[in-house]
């Protein structure tokens, strides 16, 4: 027996949790865990179903496509390892987190390469057996850069994910239209406070109580696309802004690889700016 | 329009949401909310649904009970105030929380009643025009004490729950099996930390970083009944364990209150010594 | 032997610890506790002892001024019930719970008073027999409905803190300035995210995974003053914004209450824009 | 100029501050940080102050000696790189993200070997050219397998910290005693709840809905020792024990490389069982 992962998301209408369900037991799957959503403000419904059976993939997705309304969206997937490409500047935290994760066959993922604008971390990451291509920005515009890098990407036929595990450059409207809802980032702040640069210097000098790390997609807008994960933690007066980068590490590690993990599970939707998390 | 919270649980099977969202479809029903959670181990099926529309309960409930496996549990509450009891001894903070949020209508309960073994916070409750019964313990057998909170509860035709907001004497088998998952009490500790008398003490003796508070239906073991809700706050060595009391008070009324909010809007299914909350 | 509260800052140099222990120790003084904290960045030296002994507080502070730098800034407090002002508006939850805190005597304060630009909060209030005061603001301009609250506060000789607790007008710099780090408001974001008007839409438009509150002495710039206390919670697709601010609300009175303690024990020192609190 | 780490433990008497501060004076030193806590329950003194100057510190230390009473402790150390070794058995989230740490520069450590039971995480280790030894316990008695361990130990002359990240066997009293306060534990539990073998299945059992991670050190009593640290996550009913274990382990390997922190940074002192962390 073989498990997929349905996911839909449709306009909302009376019996669509019915059709999906009747769909499943007429195929005679087992539903593992089952969730749905309903946004009332846009009248959106969402629902994930992880199903068990003999079935063929294509023929589920069918029968759901006949069923549900036109503009329905209906993916019906076999968990499998996705393709990831992750990219940073210098630090090692973020990136180590997930080599390690990786190591230890906790991500159901392929990590193709590391890209970073810098050779300090090749050491780090060629230890894992991954390759590591260091891309300098120095003497480019920031078109020519990012040229180089989509020259590298276009070498692989499929990327699930790009991670941005602490690259310190900002995308052009480009290069994230090109890899729309799957480029994640970590942003060392609690947005939407502290766009920009230097989120923990803004925090150290606004004096706040709380520092914290957002994950999210990339969009066009600086710092503003859809959040998928945020963790805090609680600093003191006694705390300069390097003391916040040192501990906020912490936490933008664990939260980059959380909703990396969300991501890997198919359990993000995007719609208006923002995530449906099951 | 009338909503209706439909209350499931039942020996898990192929095709229970199908059944029940077919119910819910032919019944015309539109589904505000769903909640499923199959516990595998137990081979049990968990659902809460909140439906709207035209609809007899009782013939929904006849629908349901007619298509679904015999042993099942089917509720179909119409939301409305819950009738509770509350119990305290001297403490203020976790009763004074459910005052405040009554007053202020937060809570969908009437409170018929608070009922202390001493005079002390009769001053409190009656402020805001609600009964206090004052039952005094000494001199008495605890069944003795008992039987005469019992009298004074015999006089209400319908408690739905009774909450102990550091009601600090222990309940017979006698008591709590008169309303079986139907008495909340907080216990001032993370537990299974520190089951018993002064938590707070031992929680400082042994020189833990974190304190808690945990709601919990009462069962006969004590402080083993299912847990509902838990949280915790740090502290340091600095803590005494009056300081640790002091600061875990605030723990307390928040998850108490918590746990109440969550019976009164019928998220609670209690199976095999655990919650299943939705 | 009394007790007493040093707190002290002064531009840093070397020897103050020394300084102010020696006078400690000449005075015959046991210390029970001791904070310092050195802002290297301002040069800013900040320390707070309490101190038990027989001692007359005019000699201590006399011997400290004697001894310290200039423009350092010495209060010798003997611990006691300061005097608040509560602002509210039409909510209960943060004003209750301060209310419940000061009958179940935690809190080292007289109420003077709660003034309010609506009815709705007085029989909440006078049924702990303390005055209420409503000033309604329809019909006024801001200056007038000001002038007629401050002239209610004239009629007090001593009024320490000021707490807006979910007082929801923005009060004029003539108001402000009037109470230099002393008016304590409660803000329902985790400031800087969410300056201004509702919070919680803000939040909820954003899509953030946590909301928070911060409790913040109030200066000119709205929602700018220095930072007391923070806290948040955790929040998920599933939350409109009336849900965060229900949930909101536990994190609002929380953090209030505890910020107005803090500022009771005379443990927050204001630099900066900023608090150090001990 | 250099800084010095200065910690003293004493049995609290009136001007131990005023002594300190007056041999930082009369040394000319600047006090960088300084921290104190009274324990009033047993009557002892601890402070850590971080100082700054040109002094012999050993100098510094005899005239410390020569003031304060006799029993004292009196340590001034040097900041320097501390030894450490690391023990593990097959899990690699706690021993990766030291290594990490470690690789990042974010330990002030040598780690001079890992030991493990099994060769599994040999590949993991030796990436980091860290010396890795496999110590099988396969057909030994527990004495002669630890008498394997510390013959490889002796090899070194000087041993700060032995770091148990996630070695799952039981250290006997003649093990322990030869590291006392010196060996750091990971409990995948927030102890005390959930002793002894598989703290997370005890967890699913009792159906809590928070669980956590202790660090602490190594006594005779199984998990019974002094905490250094311990922090928690919320969990709820779709947790089976494997789900908790997968997500305990973000805060496993936080903890302990939180506690390794304030280890190596001499930050815990440990008295009466408990530690006073500054």
């Amino acid at each position: 027996m073989e498990q997929f992962r349905v996911l839909i998301d449709a306009d909302d209408e009376k019996g669509l949790v019915y059709k999906v369900s009747s769909i499943f037991y007429e195929h005679g799957l087992n539903i593992l865990s089952n969730n749905e959503f309903v946004d009332k403000v846009n009248g959106k419904f969402f629902m994930r179903s992880v199903v068990e059976g003999d079935v063929d993939s294509n023929n589920l997705r069918k029968s759901l496509v006949d069923l549900l309304p036109d503009n329905s969206n209906i993916d019906v997937i076999k968990p499998a390892k996705k393709n990831i490409i992750i990219m940073a500047t210098k630090e090692m935290h973020a990136l180590g987190d997930i080599l390690i994760r990786h190591e230890a066959g906790e991500l159901d993922a392929n990590i193709l390469g590391v890209i970073s604008n810098y050779e300090i971390l090749e050491s780090l990451v060629t230890k894992f057996d991954i390759p590591y291509v260091s891309i300098s920005h120095v003497g480019l515009s920031r078109d020519e850069h990012e040229e180089k890098i989509l020259e590298y990407l276009s070498t692989f036929k499929d990327i699930d994910y790009i991670v941005l595990a602490k690259y310190m450059r900002i995308l052009t409207p480009k290069f994230v239209e090109a890899f729309e809802d799957k480029i994640i980032n970590i942003h060392h702040s609690f947005l939407p406070a502290f766009i920009g640069a230097n989120p923990y210097k803004q925090a150290y000098e606004r004096g706040v109580k709380i520092i914290g790390a957002t994950a999210h997609f990339v969009n066009n807008n600086l710092d503003e696309g859809p959040i998928i994960s945020q963790e805090v933690i609680h600093v003191d007066h006694a705390y300069g802004w390097r003391d916040m980068q040192r501990s906020g590490r912490n936490v933008e590690k664990i939260v980059l690889s959380h909703a990396l993990k969300l991501a890997l599970e198919d359990r993000i939707f995007v719609y208006a700016n923002k995530s449906v998390i099951f």
